[in-house]
């Protein structure tokens, strides 16, 4: 197969190897490593970098292709390559897998040198300060002392967030699309239920699935699930699915009877395949621990107050898991600090999930700034 | 303990037994019984009869108190008394336990008689027209020829469209409440995550748990949990929890955090405790299943234009289960098909829960319309 003319094309996996890493909660992680990629090329300046923090499921693999077999791209290849709006003819773009993860990165499913056996769920709680704190690591691996930009959606927005917030001196740009500055009471609600739903999995095992050679996919199944539906629009689910019987007839009750079901199940399945449970489980939880103003009394606008870049922020008009208005509320914290900030609110059918594809306008908006940014840094 | 001045006081179920019925499926059930309450009393003419419909876990126990030390009344006795909107110094009031439930009527916890077991998984695929059916079957039982209303939210609401459609001649005015008049594929979506909780649940047995003694209470508490998030709204959520953790600190990520998660775990123990797994699955299915239109060409004007009935319809802004969008799609069905239709969106913040509860307006416009409908019976 030819790989597209606007793709970054067949990319390969690097390793970053790490001493050690003291977390928000204290605890000391020992040697560590983190897997990501590269596309484009970094300038003389080394002033042209782009950050790509990943959501709650993604990883390192945002872009390209790994072998010419590969029937699909990295999640996020719609908006990653040459000509498209983080444009690899100007950027030099960095995607890790975050600590904790499961694709490469040190995480539960790694071997904890002290005990020889896989953490599991001994793995230490992270929070997205910890995977900002990780990330500044690599990009001093990296030769990297300021991005031009630190972008993301959905809990990969709050990591833009909290670099803006942490690091102010080595970021220029923070693009926050589709999030949130923290998480409401029903969003915590559908995590926690995702998570009883892997807790009470009896091949759970407290965590200790892997040893115990057996993986808890029917509670893998079912977060992924719930996290589907939550991430789709009622409308654009409508669309997709309507109400087909996949057979036409009512039948006994017992079976798969609607195409939404058999999609679920196919994607529930594939899901626990491939994620880690005790990895899920994690970033669950650092998503719903996120809460930057909690440091600064509640108060969002203090919380801001010592950025120093610029920042985007984008919203989705059917997206109800992050919806419009909170995406808002970060608009006026920035606004009320006194923050140079751009937002857009983006009419799509596809809910959450449209952050990850093809909206004409939000690809447009995203360009339109990103060209602001590579002039800046002599890219443009 | 001194019951309320306007409570229908101390009630007792009654059971009424049927010969056999045939079902939407061609299925026919033996011997059945459906247990039942009435409040108030019917009057000479017969005439001031209201039936209540229940939703999917609710049941035969709508209003007033079984025991003195009954701590709680039945499920809408916000609605049902003497004085209140279905009140019951005017109205003959019947509420009945669907069958197919769990609380008295024959349902799959019943013995069947051709094996001397519970039905368990083999008790028959029952529809929103069977429930009706069986209904008239009680009508008939109780001498009552026509309802002055059938009222019901929810799932409740759906059955009293159905009677609307299929049974023209005995219902006088149909009061949908929080209703649609078919599912969306993200409500099949919801009801298949909770089904498929309780399905892969080892302890489900192929449904065959009380033989083996056991019971899918982790999937019951899941499937419950699912069900209260998305009948609750994200305000009310909001506003009932906020963010509050409830050690007041950051964990070790793997107990409960959050006071939103404490009440959901109690709420959904409680029901695995009390609430049949095989029940649920069917009651899920009648409510994905339900779409009267499907037989009229997905035409649901010509599927209401036999109506002779009048209408009420009632939706809450903030209920996104079932939308004020899916009750406008109603209200302008029967429009279209000539019928008398009052229609009332009420301002709630409580999501699809709204219709269980104490929401002046909402009670306001129920007792309004239902004065009309005791005056056209004598009861004024």
């Amino acid at each position: 197969m030819a790989l597209p003319s606007d793709s970054v094309g067949l990319v390969t996996p690097e390793t970053a190897r790490f001493d050690s890493i003291t977390l928000q909660s204290g605890a000391r992680l020992g040697e560590f490593e983190l897997v990501y990629e590269t596309y484009g090329a970094l300038n003389g300046a080394r002033s042209n970098a782009v950050l790509i923090c990943h959501a709650l499921s993604g990883n390192h693999h945002a872009a390209g292709y790994h072998t010419e077999r590969d029937k699909r791209p990295g999640w996020w290849d719609v908006c990653i390559g040459p000509g498209k709006p983080i444009d690899t003819n100007r950027f030099f773009v960095v995607s890790l897998n975050n600590l904790g993860g499961c694709d490469g990165s040190t995480g539960p499913r790694s071997t904890d040198a002290a005990t020889g056996e896989p953490y599991g769920p001994t793995f230490p709680t992270v929070t997205v300060k910890d995977w900002v704190l990780a990330q500044t690591m690599l990009a001093d691996e990296l030769g990297i002392n300021a991005f031009a930009a630190v972008v993301g959606g959905s809990l990969g927005g709050m990591q833009a967030m909290q670099w803006a917030i942490d690091f102010p001196e080595r970021i220029r740009h923070a693009l926050l699309i589709a999030c949130a500055s923290k998480l409401s009471a029903q969003n915590i609600a559908f995590n926690e239920i995702a998570r009883q739903a892997i807790l009470t999995d009896p091949d759970f095992r407290g965590g200790h699935y892997v040893k115990a050679g057996v993986n808890p996919n029917r509670g893998l199944m079912l977060a992924r699930m719930l996290g589907h539906v939550t991430y789709l629009s009622d409308d654009s689910m409508g669309n997709k699915f309507g109400r087909e019987l996949k057979s036409g007839d009512i039948g006994s009750g017992h079976g798969v009877e609607f195409q939404v079901e058999s999609y679920l199940h196919h994607q529930g399945q594939v899901f626990a395949r491939t994620f880690d449970a005790n990895t899920y489980l994690l970033m669950t939880r650092a998503l719903d621990y996120f809460d930057p103003a909690r440091d600064y009394g509640d108060d969002l606008v203090r919380a801001l107050s010592g950025a120093r870049c610029r920042f985007l922020v984008v919203s989705f008009s059917t997206d109800w898991r992050f919806a419009p208005e909170r995406s808002e509320e970060i608009v006026d914290a920035l606004v009320a600090a006194g923050k140079d900030v751009v937002s857009a609110r983006i009419e799509a059918t596809q809910g959450h999930d449209s952050f990850l594809l093809n909206v004409p306008r939000y690809l447009n908006v995203l360009s339109t700034y990103l060209r602001g940014v590579a002039e800046e840094c002599g890219q443009g």
